[in-house]
């Protein structure tokens, strides 16, 4: 079988591996305050063109997004998000165990607006009596989203001024990042999302790395403490150099953004391939995931060889599924996927 | 200004200041171990014909839901709920505070119905990877609910049935609790509920005492250790007997129904005039809270003289309001209020 | 029996109890925004002689203090507080189950020093890796202490320097705050407390209240949104008038530190007996809480007809036990219990 | 520099970074349920000889315990631990971030005894009002401690006995436990962890992996849902084979009790040299752990080429040192260490 269901089947970039080998027995101290670590910090704030953000690594995703968003909140703050959220949906309640409420927001797309994110203020705000209410906190958005859309420019500008206005920290999910950043249709970089966020996290697990997360915080008030933060829920790694290794090595040579890259050629290839036979898709995206929807005889005939998820029950006839590629995946398994498709 | 905004805008029934008043220089133990306390449990045993349940007070609506359900939920639960639930809006995140989400269904009227819990649990159940998720664990109801509809028996016995079938504790919020049971088109009664639920609670802050809510917990395995679960979460009084002394009274000579039953008919004499004068209405009540839906001409005529709620903007034109009744309201200022109705 | 078992056996002073009755069916808004909220509030301003204080009004004290410090700590901080103090022995866990650690220091008096903070301070700052631990991030003690000593003007300023040295908000349980001010030893005002502390509360629970405790914000930065954790925390009583009632009452005419002195009065009476009769004391308390140590000769002949707390077996001999007055002691029990002391 | 300031300074055994680059472009599933962690799984099961356990793993310790505490107890209960305890001094609140309190216990050598267990439980049973205070819910202990002391099996037993009678779940933290179990005056096996024990965790990040720790639930009321409770505090790593590899080797030929056997065998000749030149210790260890005392002199002509964690300042001549070995601890560096303490 070859899969194709998620974007973690792999170890790491070979890279990556070079340098954890070489280093394997090389001493240094914990908890991210290791040579390594300082070098990747270096190459990330160089890469955001920001020499004063603060840049943290942890482990996973559902651990970062808990920790950001304890450390933001007040105790009867909820976080906005999109209700197709992976916080909202994915995590366990991680955000309420650390007593947050998740201000759940429908979206078409799995995109939240500016508008909406305005709209929950005035209604919060208009209350007879808020106090009875969560108080909306921070906002939370994905990029690339839950669903492979991504914002624009100008989508996050107005997003930003309305956070600024109502003094609403903004934070970036970037589990993907890289796969939204290469994104034909993407005219973010990260230097913008430097700027126009508060918090933000280029994700490690599932573009190259065998697992970390790193934080950039460019907000001076979020700043303080984060360290007790990423302690206190089990983020601190005792050889935290092995984050920073992996990260040197991603912002080495530009190398997060090159094997994005791939992943992205690879994802438009199948995308072009199902279009041109009129497959159609659940939600048109131009990142790493792609959803089409096949009939069941389609979804039976290919699902002998290759592993996708099954994302959506749309009728009795029809599944929508996950077809994803990564860094890691190989072109020839593409190209044999293609020619089972245009043969269906 | 004659005030039908909310039922709390007096203090308590007399027959409880009486029993305040020649008791108040007696002597007795706290915490809710006193023989007023035993009083008033014995009588809502006896009242909900069921001998084997614990009985115990706390001060107010948010503390009891709070306390009910943090006892019951496993740390990664949930609890089901109306989107429009009491726990889900106007509670600052209480429940959330204690590590819980609250999984929202949105309904048309305020009442959860047995298909879309199920719904909800065989969403979960066929998950690939519930344990990435929240699990259901257990349902929230408001009997009467938050804008005035009922359960009927046949719809809380489905209800029931499909909890049990998942091991899901059925929880009623009873803060209106006497209104509920009162209105004309009601078919439950108190032993029913004893009956049919694993714990719930009698409202007192909203029907005749000055504070205080009677939870009922008929499910023997969420018993053990109750008082632990009030304590931690500031709801055991020190002077319980306060507690005691009020449901006792309400619960002698059938002062509880009777005073909900006043209530109602006041109630049910706005509704009648409001009919007859072909003012709509945002949803259809038979309990305590009238919803009627005013133009702006005969919200500000009314207004002069009537306290009520802002419920909803319906358009430009147009506004609901809430009319609520309560034990203490005057039927004078109930005529006063039909008259002015009457000659919008 | 009578009982002198602790300091909540009765209901409240006559006086509420008259202006309860007298308002009883007067119409008010609810959560503490009513006249006599505002009326309460005024009376202790004045009495603290601050204007730029704000004050809110809770039921009991476990919440009060649970609102308190979860309101005022960051996720990763925790309370400095004595080993016995109220929030680290008998709240069931109340601080912990908002996340917070109390960080107990053992004294001999139930009295922490200035020089003890400064101390937690130091060792945690010298820390190598200070976010491995919890942060210390504000000070809590209570006055009188849970064994009825107090802090005097000296010993309070110097806790309050190293407080602010240290950006360490100072909060004071006040639960039987009454029986501390009115101690004859105590040099301690109500304005000085509202000078040396960040946030205290005025008890009305164990001073001539049905219930009720008064939080006293003096710390600009910790008035922000207080009313959102009131809320949370199951503390904004729907019918909040009947605290501003009670409050209002104590405040007028100086009811609230007579009522107090009278308690201090019958306890000195009793204690001046027993130290006549060579009596040992536990402690050396000068306020409403007394500790004599009995022989099992002694305690049983006692407990024919007097209830104290057992509060600690000394040796298989003896038994220090808890004595307490309060507002409500009658003087004639007290004649009585010194005649049966003197006779033991 | 030669670091022996800790456990964690070098990466992964050889072998494990052997099959890291083996696997590396394999594809497998994600969350723990890949092939890998299969076979480690039934690696360890065999090496605690019960095929009736559940084998979990996660990420860090400090999650570990956060996770495995969180999951035992009920809201309102807290954990028994040794005042010295990680969770208790080194885990920034992690345990209380979850909503429990920790019921540290003083002792000498950092270990529990039966008897002090039994006197917690006595303490809280014979409470007058035994709901005020926390409810004692599990026991936790270290094995070795984290002063390098261990419990023998009949200490053990004595503890798993008082556990049993009050239905106290027993947590062994194993973070060590490799250097425990290999320590020469240790008569405790796996397997014997597995039976006295309702849940343990074997430590790799400090035993020859890169990271990761071994959860084995022996308790059947311990299992249900526990992979809840990991995804919901971050520790469910997406590449979870990660994991599995890593276990995998450390359980195969015994490598886990071969290179805990080397560090202890370094570890033990540095204490010959330092007993030899007379260097009092202060804790007597038998593990991996040495905690000699030096004079300035000493302490400032060792600095000079091996970093040491400072323990203690003893007296201003004298400061207590933590000497680690490890699995990684070069036997010429120990030579070189060897050599320097008896030329002092």
């Amino acid at each position: 079988m070859i899969q194709f269901q998620c974007d973690y089947n792999e170890g790491a970039h070979p890279h990556i591996i070079q340098r954890l080998i070489e280093s394997n027995m090389t001493q240094s101290v914990g908890y991210g305050e290791d040579p390594y670590c300082d070098e990747a910090r270096a190459l990330i704030k160089s890469a955001c063109e920001r020499e004063d953000v603060d840049v943290h690594f942890l482990v996973g995703g559902t651990q970062t997004n808990t920790t950001v968003i304890a450390h933001t909140l007040r105790p009867y703050q909820g976080v906005i998000a999109a209700t197709s959220g992976h916080i909202n949906v994915h995590e366990t309640g991680a955000i309420e165990s650390t007593g947050h409420k998740v201000l759940a927001v429908p979206t078409a797309d799995g995109k939240l607006t500016a508008e909406q994110i305005e709209e929950v203020m005035q209604a919060h705000i208009h209350e007879d009596g808020p106090e009875h209410m969560v108080q909306p906190g921070m906002v939370y958005l994905s990029f690339p989203t839950e669903i492979g859309t991504i914002y624009t420019v100008s989508e996050l500008e107005a997003i930003s001024t309305v956070c600024k206005r109502h003094s609403l920290p903004l934070f970036v999910d970037g589990a993907r990042l890289g796969y939204g950043l290469c994104s034909p249709e993407s005219d973010i970089t990260l230097p913008m999302l430097a700027k126009l966020t508060d918090i933000f996290y280029i994700g490690g697990t599932k573009v190259g790395a065998l697992f970390g997360e790193a934080v950039v915080i460019t907000n001076e008030a979020l700043k303080k403490d984060f360290r007790y933060s990423i302690k206190q829920h089990g983020g601190m790694l005792a050889k935290g150099r092995l984050l920073g290794i992996q990260f040197a090595t991603l912002f080495t040579d530009n190398l997060y953004m090159n094997i994005s890259r791939h992943a992205i050629d690879e994802a438009l290839r199948i995308k072009a391939t199902l279009q041109a036979k009129g497959i159609p898709f659940l939600i048109d995206s131009s990142t790493n995931q792609q959803f089409p929807i096949f009939n069941n005889e389609q979804l039976a005939s290919l699902s002998t060889e290759y592993l996708f998820s099954i994302w959506q029950v749309v009728d009795k006839q029809h599944t929508a599924v996950r077809i994803c590629t990564s860094w890691a995946t190989q072109t020839k398994n593409v190209d044999q996927l293609i020619a089972a498709i245009e043969q269906l």
